[in-house]
């Protein structure tokens, strides 16, 4: 049995405090592009890795356990089999035990790493600080899949979500809905599933924009079979996110597990089309429940695909029809840099590459992803994933299909001949 | 010129008290089929006739002249061409008198006796009381054809409104939900014009219900021309209703005004399709302004003729797809009679007509229209009309096609073996 050693660690500091992010490389910086060392010795990170690995999404008991002994505890005591903690019955501590015993995360980092997957954890600087609000239900850690950094893309975010079985008007609205998002510099999050989903995504990826999927397995799986194509493509151009480790299949209990992610994950969810009883209402109702903004798409009374959007919208949701509405609502909940308080993040604090495609921007003038890209010497995927988070932070806007600097984004990015 | 007397009356009892009815023949009635005498005397009747043909719709100058003055003596003042009321411009109050000195009520009663007509004024039994809400903008009178009372039927009424060039799907919406509502024993109010109002009172007609068209000129006129035969069938089985004189025209203006009649009258607007800048939004805001229900039938977000019904359901509209969310809502606002309060116009208050349709009623099994009609002597249409107001009075219910007594019909109008 592989058990390397992980050093117990102090409770009350686990290293898991959102407050108080942890710096890798000196830079503030916009993320963490492939920051997990798939070396690495850190006994937290490791603790965080096999804990993915032993924990079902959404355990709110193992979540206490780990808010109150910390990860490195906690990890410690299930591979070393230690009595029950409370809460736990037999049969799930034995569960529990066996797969702490069966858990190898440095062989899960090195595969992710190969993979191209990185793990982030709680504190992590791009762990995206909202889903602390799910409290002990917060995942142990994400797994993802793609480029751009996770915490500044989740932070201008919306959730289009809806039926597998969609109709045609509800593709139709779904495309068009996360096209026009995505034209105004927002990130569309949604399930990869088929339906509503992968039209959500698709739209997204179609207008040149960002997209994030959140799978209830593994990230290095592509569940459904037939997004094969779309998935690959937003590892490429987007992020896949999950907390599944490596390999780990999808049940029906993760996947409404992983609706809670997309709801946290994001500003507000919007209910595209959905019959009665259908998981994108459980989304729709976990938003409402983390004080994000729930909307919903009106469609035919006659539709039984829009049965369940419109009982939201007779209850917690606000009806939207176009992507202005949406923008109009979650734009209020504030910026992260807006113009008005100056910057948040000074322009000498963001990582090389962040800031290379900053400057490639031009002084006055819009300027194309792939334009943008040539100057940054970096492909247009990557300048794309870099220029939606530079719009994260307030440095930069999209017009149409051209990007262009925001007052702040001049104001911290070139020599000044004049104060203020 | 033909210029009968109109005795003064004192204006502090103008007649037109709403919480003193007057009984014209020793019952309290259910309403008032034809109760215009068109060889009146009555100076405060003929002065109200008078001025519906003067006082055009929703004037609130010429209400608050109504009201401090009483209808006797502002008719006087106009016939005999007195100065200017306060309020009133020099080019106003010429068309004012010049109306007044060509109106011959005397020659209007009889006229609309002839076809067919009676008219209402405030105090009447049959006027209806919700329609004092408007204030200075309440109608001068209503001029009716259909035997049903308007009092009781509007009691338990819903206005189905929307555009008059809707979409097949409007159309379908409107059909469905009037037919549920009437055969729910609720009354459809609309304007009966094209599109959404002629759907809804099709759909009320077909299900052999009630229905009410509130038109922007004189009932005897049948606008538009197209709606000939629909309006003459719902005078037959329902009621035509307006404040305009026999013989005036509509104007847009009149229609404007025309919804606020609607609105007033009912317990709650839908409006199943409108594009911005509708008139049915008109009656919706109505509806909200005098506290009652607004609602709105969603659509696709891509069809302009929901963008009205999903700019109302942003803000003050409740989305409705189906009957019963309608009757839930307006139900809530109490019945008149509801079984556990017991009957509020006993039994042997009921007029002769209306008391035969319930004693046609069998005690235990549902009965159709006709069935009861055949019993009660009287014509399908009319039995209809009373079953629908004794419905209004809690006495009966529908089921489907078949009418049944309720607990407080069994209770007060069959012979007791035991109190209670």
């Amino acid at each position: 049995m592989n058990t390397p050693p992980l050093t117990p660690g102090n409770p009350d500091t686990g290293g898991d405090d959102p407050g108080n992010p942890r710096t890798t490389n000196g830079h503030a910086s916009t993320g963490g592009t492939n920051t997990t060392d798939p070396n690495t010795t850190d006994p937290d990170l490791l603790a965080h890795v096999l804990l993915s690995r032993v924990v079902e999404p959404g355990d709110e008991t193992a979540g206490r356990w780990l808010r109150e002994r910390g990860a490195v505890h906690l990890a410690t005591h299930l591979r070393e089999g230690g009595p029950p903690l409370p809460g736990a019955s037999d049969k799930r501590w034995t569960g529990l035990l066996a797969r702490a015993r069966r858990a190898t995360p440095e062989d899960d980092l090195a595969a992710a790493h190969q993979a191209g997957m990185r793990f982030l954890h709680p504190g992590d600087l791009e762990w995206p600080a909202q889903l602390d609000d799910l409290g002990d239900a917060r995942p142990v850690g994400l797994w993802v899949r793609g480029t751009p950094s996770l915490r500044m893309w989740a932070l201008r975010s919306v959730a289009l979500v809806g039926a597998r079985a969609c109709t045609e008007y509800g593709a139709h609205m779904a495309t068009t809905l996360a096209a026009q998002l995505a034209e105004h510099g927002w990130v569309v999050v949604s399930g990869g599933a088929y339906g509503i989903d992968g039209a959500a995504h698709r739209g997204a990826l179609a207008a040149g924009g960002a997209t994030v999927a959140v799978l209830a397995c593994g990230v290095d799986r592509t569940y459904p079979k037939g997004h094969t194509a779309l998935l690959g493509r937003i590892a490429r151009q987007g992020l896949l996110v999950g907390e599944l480790a490596p390999g780990e299949h999808p049940t029906p209990s993760r996947f409404i597990q992983r609706n809670r992610v997309i709801a946290a994950l994001t500003r507000g969810t919007v209910v595209v089309e959905a019959a009665h009883r259908s998981g994108a209402l459980v989304t729709a109702r976990a938003a409402t429940r983390l004080g994000r903004h729930t909307m919903g798409v009106p469609g035919p009374a006659t539709s039984a695909l829009s049965a369940g959007v419109h009982e939201l919208l007779r209850r917690e949701a606000v009806l939207v029809s176009e992507a202005a509405e949406i923008t109009e609502l979650v734009g209020a909940m504030g910026e992260l840099a807006p113009e008005r308080h100056g910057p948040v993040l000074p322009r000498d604090l963001l990582d090389a590459e962040t800031a290379h495609v900053l400057a490639a921007l031009p002084a006055r003038a819009g300027a194309t992803a792939e334009d943008i890209a040539r100057e940054a010497r970096t492909t247009p995927d990557d300048a794309v994933g870099k220029l939606y988070e530079l719009r994260s932070l307030g440095y930069v806007e999209r017009h149409g299909n051209g990007w262009k600097l925001t007052r702040q984004g001049l104001a911290t990015g070139r020599p000044r001949t004049h104060p203020t």
